[in-house]
């Protein structure tokens, strides 16, 4: 079945500022150009069979193109910006905010930008609207350093009268706003609740998630930074358990729903035998199940590394039904649980294993960016305020095929990105890993559960995007 | 005007022998797929004008996904497989061959695997057939360290019957190699060769260039990790330009024909005030030249940093015509030519400067790969076995929109790739280091002047291809 | 009072056989000379009144040199080396094997060198004696791998019986132990065994504490890379701490009895503000109680961040009693009880905090060296081989004074060095964290509660040195 | 011939002030104490023969214990300090500025503390006092940079005079000057000339010189990370040569007249085969010479690395008597004529080699500090500011022993410290590296001519010190 997709970008009206950005109109003349509304990427690029009619040219198959316009929205010397950060650390956030500001102040000359401290926070009023004003100065150095100059906090972005209260007193009417679906899905409301009060603000998405789940774009920003330092420490504790006799290393990594940093580390670490991710099953127990593949892979080398994603295996765990500050469900610890485990089987076969588990998740979060990440960001950034001078809102920005797009905030909150486990990147992590396709005795039983949790999934989506 | 592609990739035979690596051939079991010969990646994104008809869908625009068979082509016990290393260094080459042997060992079980040393002089009698038996034990370890394990050599792709002769008396039916533009233009008159003789080889490249510059693939192996290396080398003239009165540090970077390490470090450094590319013409003197631009520089900030591409300027320096091994054109140093230069101008406006030169290409090659590059030659490695067992030949396999292909050889070959000076990337790359959109002059005569070049490279290209 | 040392080196016999090692014996001719058994360091540097006598040179004062010396003991033809590497991972084990096994082989001929795997199970009968012919080709690359080569276990130095039978019964006559004080008390029982049984094997050992808590060296191998290592996490959790409203961050770094990692790494991160060590008492409650202090640092600044020793406040924990297979006593886990202490005290005041806690011992552990301590384990490595040649035994190699000394192993085991509350290194750190100079209520009942503990600890100490 | 030393340290008048540090008089009760002037540390440690009476303690091998005393002469309500760095980059000049800034404000509540901008040029009136006031803030995160904060010139100590006005009017009574041996003995002639006219300032120096060739001290800051940075330089340059058929690597490392970041470089790297420096003589030709031993390695090999310290064989160059800004002999490039010279030879002898030369000094200098690197410099610029407050001057700081302390800069200036070619540490290089004990066909003419030039350097040494 085709999704039907609407990458339509929302507008606050006519462009009819000349962009003080002077750039060229003409081809060939080996100066840069100024990108048209008219632009766009094909999105799906996926075709299964040349001959087949599904793969005809859709409109709704087309991204635009982000860039800086010719015309804008906004007279620059009437703009006044404000960014924030919002959730959980992720490599670049200080390179966004970096480049945010250099773009604002050198390219468009606007002097007034404002940052928000910690997160939403610095928009209620029992905060005296916490900001900080921001120039080249003040962030020239800051990318030198992980986490994010403007603090963070989780949740708020339900508070959205007093946030767009905020907005009004303080005059904001462009507004940079960094953070993962739930932060852009309150982004949307604000961008709602603005226009409602008749404002003329654009709200502008910078999507971060470290787990890399967002729907469409290529990569989130500070994922390849994730991954490096993840590697680093199944490095480590390989060899831990290389240097022990069955010495048994496990890694957690971060990923609730998704197992991108997992599968990535696992095929950039090049030394993990075992990686267990949210969308794929298994079965502890039996036969075909984790610790029976576990205990052959210890007889044949005498040493296991295993990485497991957050949010991998919670079919085995008692669930909560809690959910943090940011409405993500509290997960169980599948790591300390599966180190048990292992523990566990291990001693009732009187069988000698040496466990060491990390979770390196702080200082992967936390980390500077590589240098391809800090190109990311910077380029992120830059986009994020073309888009946002020319009066596009309710939208984020983001790489897809290799090209920055604008996609509307809608599309990509609409549900979260996973690996496929029948698909390219997840195979090649089979290859890597050499671990069993699947780990489970009864498939068939898994596949109704699993079909069952998406649906349920599909649904919570659907609800939520009312 | 529309360029007509022809990705179409060759094949030896019918695949008519059952994979032994076991994938699942239905979907939505969780368990990963077989890939189909007739699963393509569009490559053409770019849509200017969503109503035109020139974005239609084309056969032409569409290329073969890499990736396991369900069919192969060889009996894996009658493979003996060769793979060699060519041209100057790249960081990653050692990740490529430990991936090829070990998916050819562990996925496919083959295993006569073996490996030519020093590029095409382990092919020619007067080394004896210079080879290393290649197993996953020789391999292990063999990617935590740069260079190649195989040693590598310039030039010898044109000793084609010498090549062929030890193919067929070494009994080789696998070829692997990995090397530039002008490697794989030899690799495939080995193609060609092996099937003039009746032989049955297939002959898969895996492209390398750490200048990025290879037609139609998002990035080369290896670029990300030689950005990575040149920006610490940015930041280091960075601070040494910084530390001092009217310091300028200049930092010479690959980059014959294209200038993608130069601006992608560029971007990464944040600190870049000025970079020259080949593909971007500049004047040296003059009141729109590059020196007197970074005099106001100086005279504004009291320091400037320069990132040169070594192919940058060269129609300021007197051409030699000469060619290395490769047969590639010998490049006047560029470096230290603006080294001189700027010193000699600001010494005769008696401005006293303090001017630092460093070239970092050697640690640059020899790096050993980021996470995220280590995972791409990982892949790269992989999806090239995976080509070559089910028989692909005269092609190399890359990445296009995040997904492995298999491309015709004679397409990737037909000329570099080069950074547009008209296109994002470039003009990011502006908005990062505030430099002029073009230190030119006369734009008129250097537009002639440029396509007058363009033209000639176009012949030789031509003439190259026949 | 003057302690009394005796650092006699014990030596099997005379030394008659001229080295195979040409160096020179002549002073003033730029070529490298021969060490003697009459060079000396003098130990005792500190001298607190310039003209008091108790500054007289005593000969219990003074070190012998390690070296090469002109004479050897052993005929190289006749040497059957062996080596082990026994407990805890530690940077540095690999570069240690490699400079033994090098030095032996290239610089003085001996081609038996034979490598015990996993500590000293190697020499137990059940394992088949499982060693490792080691040659230079075999370590080559080792030393860019952490952890070890040869693998580890705890324990099993009690068994003297057996692994004398393993020496012998492998005509082994030099054996370089590597490992902690624990590790060198067995290889000294094994050298009186030896010697009992009347063999001529020389047992040098190489003294491995990653907590840098040996007596007399100015510090151990792998030290400064796990302040390298340890730093990196201190600043990942600086940057979450800083990100957070009240952030605070928690490292718990390795050091059993002594804080030396801990203080060394808050003085490198400089952005420490309390490190809690083993050797300096404090108070959770109370007004001069930590909580207190960490409650007035939030009021001032923000954020905090902690770095605590694992065998800090242990006088807060219900000791268990328990050892672990290396004889260790275990101890309760300071870091979780810290964070829960922190986490309740705030609760009860109604203030919000954000704690985050890391233990990043495992990456600490597995680095790779950084090079100045790659420089210290080939300069150790080679001198237990010149030490063991010259038919020393009974001693390990270390550094004084930046001089390569042999010390008796009783000396460096009979107790563990600490951190000097009253001494120069704590002094700096205080300057450095700005924490209180001790956050203690009552100092006198502290004073004498640790004068007991100390004389307990002393009271073991004189028992196990008999 | 026994060294008369007299490292009694200048004081400006007697310390009648209470420290506002609170340390302990005590000792037992675990906290921190102050130093007392007559705490020493003994210089001279080793002993040749244990019972002859030269190792008899004397007063002139004392050197004074650095730290806070519990009486200081300055009060801090009236101190007004300043700060300058002189000379080349080298790792740690941020950290030292930043320690001596914090421990001024927070420790002794100095406020008013001024950082004089490139070098002494800040103190020229041409410069109009180019200075920068500096607290905790503005120094908070400069260590997280290479390079100088304050910026750096060569040169410029003999203008005393204009220097010591600036200090006059600007009221500076504490001067800390972070430099190497020139400028150290320029900071003595400012403390002479301050003195002439009555003033009372103190002047302390933290001696600076990344070549680590100061005499007396352990080692120098930034070594050891600079030796970490070429470390990476030489591994870089070894995967080059080691993948070319008879590759040679050639890396030139700073060392002027000493060889210690050479020496150590290739002890770290464990991949050099040949290390020239300048202590040590060579011959470039003849059966013993260089060139002919690295044709035998050629041979045996089939690759090389060398590492060539800058000062090393000036012998085979011509001489340019010309001296730079900082008064040091211009050398001739070393690098680029053993290249030459290398590649001579081979070409005469019909051999085809492949080398490659890489000189990685800027990226060594800017380099960031390791960990430890930054605990030294923290702990150099603490003291240095104590050693002010108490009166001290005419003095540097410095690690003896592993202790912190004050020695008289007339004493560090008289000449510059070098690698014994007859002591351990060259001879473990030798030992690593596997090169002949000396390269020379003619041993006594060498040492005639080496012994003329110490001579002749000597001779300098004392009409400089005059």
């Amino acid at each position: 079945m085709e999704e039907k997709f609407d990458f339509t970008v929302e507008q606050l009206g006519e462009c009819k500022v000349p962009s003080p950005i002077e750039l060229s109109k003409e081809h060939g003349d080996f100066r840069a150009n100024y990108v048209k509304d008219t632009s766009f990427v094909r999105y799906k690029v996926n075709v299964f069979d040349a001959d087949s009619t599904e793969n005809e040219r859709t409109k709704g198959n087309l991204m635009q193109k982000a860039g800086p316009r010719e015309f804008i929205y906004f007279n620059p010397a009437h703009v006044n910006a404000g960014i924030c950060t919002c959730g959980g650390l992720c490599p670049g956030l200080n390179d966004v905010i970096r480049a945010v500001v250099r773009c604002l102040w050198y390219r468009y000359g606007v002097k007034r930008i404002r940052g928000f401290r910690y997160g939403f926070k610095g928009f209620f009023p029992e905060s005296n609207y916490d900001t900080i004003e921001l120039t080249p100065k003040v962030v020239d150095d800051i990318h030198k350093n992980g986490g994010t100059f403007l603090g963070t906090s989780r949740g708020g972005g339900n508070r959205v009268a007093d946030i767009v209260d905020a907005v009004e007193s303080l005059s904001i009417n462009m507004l940079f706003i960094v953070g993962g679906d739930g932060t852009q899905r309150g982004a949307l409301d604000i961008a709602r609740e603005v226009e409602k009060r008749g404002l003329k603000v654009a709200v502008v998405g910078i999507p971060k998630t470290v787990d890399n789940d967002l729907l469409f774009i290529d990569r989130s920003f500070g994922f390849e930074t994730a991954v490096e330092k993840a590697r680093e420490a199944v490095n480590a504790i390989h060899m831990e358990a290389e240097s022990q006799i069955n010495g048994i290393g496990v890694v957690k990594l971060m990923g609730r729903e998704s197992g991108f940093i997992a599968t990535s580390t696992a095929l950039a670490s090049h030394e993990t035998n075992f990686c267990l991710i949210p969308e794929v099953p298994f079965d502890m127990d039996g036969p075909n199940g984790f610790l029976a593949h576990l205990e052959k892979r210890l007889e044949k080398r005498g040493h296991a590394v295993i990485i497991v994603a957050e949010g991998a295996g919670q079919e085995h765990l008692q669930s909560t039904n809690e959910t943090d500050a940011s409405g993500n469900k509290k997960l169980s610890d599948i790591g300390v649980f599966l180190c048990n485990k292992i523990n566990e089987y291990f001693a009732n076969k009187h069988i000698h294993v040496n466990l060491k588990y990390v979770d390196p998740s702080y200082q992967v979060r936390s980390a500077v960016t590589t240098a391809n990440d800090s190109v990311y960001c910077e380029r992120l950034g830059n986009n994020a305020v073309h888009a946002a001078m020319a009066g596009k809102t309710k939208c984020v920005v983001g790489l897809v095929h290799d090209k920055y797009v604008i996609i509307p905030t809608e599309m990509v909150t609409r549900k979260r990105n996973t690996v496929d486990p029948e698909g390219a990147l997840w195979r090649d992590a089979l290859d890597a890993t050499g671990q069993p396709i699947l780990m489970v005795n009864n498939i068939q039983s898994v596949i109704e559960h699993m079909k069952k949790t998406a649906e349920e999934e599909e649904k919570k989506a659907q609800a939520k995007s009312k």
